[in-house]
C-alpha cells in the first residue's frame, strides 16, 4: 500500500527549464499552476538563466541533464522566441521520458532518440481558462505537465504531429586522414568549451587540437594535470572532448564560444 | 485515508519572497527552520534577487504571483528595510491566502481585497527562542509561517491589528478626454515596461502610447508583430498595458523604469 | 502507521551546496541522480553561486545553516578545485548531522565539534557504474549522499578515515590589555562584513573598532539605528561582530574583503 503511494506520489517527477531568469517570479507562478493540479509532483530546476531565447543553448542544457532523471519524468522547457505567433505547442513522448513545450527545435534530441513520438497540443481543456499571448509557459505548458504527471493519457490533451521543428545538427567530422573537425556546443559557468567530439572516438591515443590559433596536446587526465592557466585538452563529464583551463576560463583565454571549430590531429 | 494524507501534505505549500539573494544561504536557513517545524510543507521560491530592500517590487512580484497558487497557500515575504526597528511583525489572512513577513506595505494588495485580516504577530512562543536584530525572516517569519501551514490557529499566534501600513497607489487614470495616463510599475528580466493599465481600459480599439518622447501605435497582438528592435504596445499575461522591444529590452531603449509616466491617446 | 511514513520521508532532507551555478543544469543533474536513488528525499539547496573553488567560502556558508536543519540531515556541498586528483572523497558523520563531499577541508567545522567521525568512501558499487574525472558531486557524492539518506549505514559505503583535511583557522584574539583582534570572515550579498569575533566577548559594554582606518563606536542596536550611509558595529544575526552600512555597502565602503583585519578597544 505504501509502495503503491510511493510510486504514485514519489515519481511525479516535473523538471523546469526556462530562460525567465528567478527575480521576475515567472517559474514560481508556473509552479504555482503545477501544484494546483498535480500536487503531489515533485519540482525539479534544470536552469532559468539560459540566455533569452537561446534554443539551442536550452536543448544542450536538457539533453545533458534528462538521462540521469528517473524514467517517466516530465521535462517542461520554455525557451520560446515564437510565443504568440503560430508556433505551435508541442508533446514529445519517448521510452523513458515526457518533454512538454514550444515546438522549435528545443526538444530535437528527444525526436531523434528511438521510438519518439511528436504530439501537438490542442486540447485547451487541459490548459488555463484564458491564454495570455506572452506565457504559454503559465497558460498552456504548466497544465499539460500538470495532467501528465497526474497521469492523464497523451491522447486526450494531444493529437499526433508528423513535422515537429528540428534543429539543425553540429555534427563532428572524421576525416579521410584520420583528423576530427568538431564546434564548440556550449560554454558552461567556468568557461570550460564543451565541444560535439565524443571521447571514444579518441581511441585512446595523444591527439594535438588546433582551436583559436592556439595547440594543446592531449587528453590529459584532469584539470590538476596542468600548470596553473595553461589551456588543457579534457574528457567531459558528458563524455565529449572539452578545452579547459587549470583554475581559469579557456573562454576567456581564447576569446572563442558556441560554433567555434576545433580540429584534432594524431600524434 | 490517502485522501486525507493528500490533503494534509500536499496543500501544506509555503512560498518564498525575500531580497536575500541564493548566495549567502540565508534562503536555505529559513528552510531549514520551516522544514524543521512542518516537515511535509512543500516550498516553493517566487523570488531572491529582488532589489535589496525594494518592497514596491516585492510586492509587485508577489501579487503577481499569488492567484496561481492553491488556495491555502501561506507566503512567506522578508524585504525589510525596518528589521530590528519597531517596525511590526505581521499576518495578513484573506479567504485564499495567508501573508507573513513585516508590515511595511508589502501585504497592501492582499490588505486591499475582500475580507482581509491583518493580524500582529506577539506571540514569541511561536518564534525561534532567541530572536536576532537583522533576520527575523529566520527567527519570526519562517516559524510563524511553518506554524500557520502545521495548522495552528492564527490567534494562537497573533491578535488583531487595525492600522497594517499600506504603500501608497499609483493608480492609472482616465480623464475626461479620453486620453489614459498611467504608470511603469515594473521592469522584467527582458526589460519589458510593464504598467498599470489594465487591459479591459483599452476597450478593443487602437490607441496611440506616449513615453519617454516616443510614441507607439497598438496595442499589436505578440511581440512576433513587428520587426526586430522596434518598440511594442502590447497587452502582458497579467492583463495590462506593456511597453516591449521585440528581442530586445524597452527599458534600455526609453532609458526609463518604474515610476515612468504613459500616456494613451485613441487613435 | 502514518508517524512512520512521516519520519521516513519527511526526515530524508539532503541540502546542496556548490559553486555550480545555476545556469548549466550541474545542480538539476545531480538532483535526478539523487531522485533516482532515494525518490523521498526532500531537496534543499544552500547556495550554489559561491565563488568557484572557494572552499573557506562555502565552508562558511555551510557551517552558518546546518543547526538550523532538523537532526540527521543529510549536507552534500561539492566545492572541489582537486577534482580529479588524488584528492579523497569524504563522509563526516555527527550526532547532528551527515557529511558528503570533496576531502579539502570543506567540512573542518563539523570535524572539529564533538564526536565527530571521518569516513572514506571507497565502495564504488554505491557510486554510478561510470565515475568521470571532473564531475564527482553526479557520480559519487549524490549517489552516496541519496543511499544514506535511504537508510544504507556509513560501514557499509565507507572505511574509517584518521587524517581528513582541516583550514586552518583565523582565529580571533582577546589581547593582554583587553583590545581584541579578529578578522573579516564572509562578504555577504549586501556587503556586511562579518567578523569571527563573538558578541559574547563584547561583554555588554561599548567599544571602539578600528578597521580600514576607520573607527566605528558600537555595538548598535540594529541598522535602523544610524544615519544613512553611516558606518555601524552590529551583532550579526550569527552572533558574531559585524561592519555593516545602514542601506549601503561595508564592503564597498571600505574596500575590505575576507581576510580583513579588525581591532576593538574597549571605550
Amino acid at each position: 500500500m505504501f509502495e503503491n503511494l510511493r510510486l504514485a506520489g514519489a515519481m511525479a517527477i516535473i523538471t523546469l527549464t526556462s530562460d525567465f531568469g528567478l527575480v521576475d517570479g515567472y517559474v514560481g507562478i508556473m509552479k504555482g499552476v503545477i501544484l494546483s493540479i498535480a500536487p503531489e509532483s515533485r519540482l525539479i530546476d534544470l536552469s532559468h538563466d539560459l540566455q533569452p531565447q537561446a534554443v539551442r543553448q536550452a536543448a544542450f542544457v536538457l539533453s545533458r541533464a534528462v538521462p540521469f532523471f528517473p524514467v517517466g519524468a516530465v521535462h517542461l522547457a520554455v525557451v520560446d522566441p515564437g510565443v504568440g505567433t503560430s508556433r505551435r505547442p508541442l508533446l514529445v513522448i519517448t521510452p523513458n521520458a515526457k518533454f512538454v513545450g514550444p515546438d522549435n527545435g528545443l526538444f530535437t534530441f528527444a525526436l531523434d532518440g528511438p521510438d519518439a513520438q511528436a504530439w501537438l497540443l490542442n486540447k485547451p481543456e487541459y490548459w488555463l481558462p484564458q491564454v495570455s499571448r506572452s506565457f504559454h509557459g503559465r497558460d498552456i505548458f504548466a497544465p499539460v505537465a500538470a495532467h501528465l504527471s497526474a497521469g492523464v493519457a497523451p491522447d486526450r490533451l494531444a493529437s499526433p504531429l508528423l513535422d515537429p521543428v528540428r534543429l539543425s545538427h553540429l555534427a563532428p567530422v572524421r576525416e579521410a586522414n584520420g583528423d576530427i573537425t568538431g564546434q564548440v556546443v556550449y560554454v558552461d559557468r567556468f568557461g570550460n568549451l564543451l565541444t560535439n567530439i565524443p571521447a571514444g572516438w579518441l581511441g585512446g591515443r595523444r591527439w594535438e587540437c588546433e582551436i583559436g590559433g592556439m595547440r594543446i596536446a592531449g587528453p590529459s587526465d584532469s584539470y590538476g594535470a596542468a600548470p596553473e592557466d595553461s589551456l588543457l585538452l579534457l574528457i567531459s563529464s558528458s563524455g565529449t572532448v572539452e578545452i579547459a583551463v587549470r583554475n581559469g576560463s579557456a573562454f576567456k583565454r581564447l576569446a572563442l564560444g558556441e560554433g567555434a571549430e576545433i580540429h584534432l590531429l594524431p600524434i
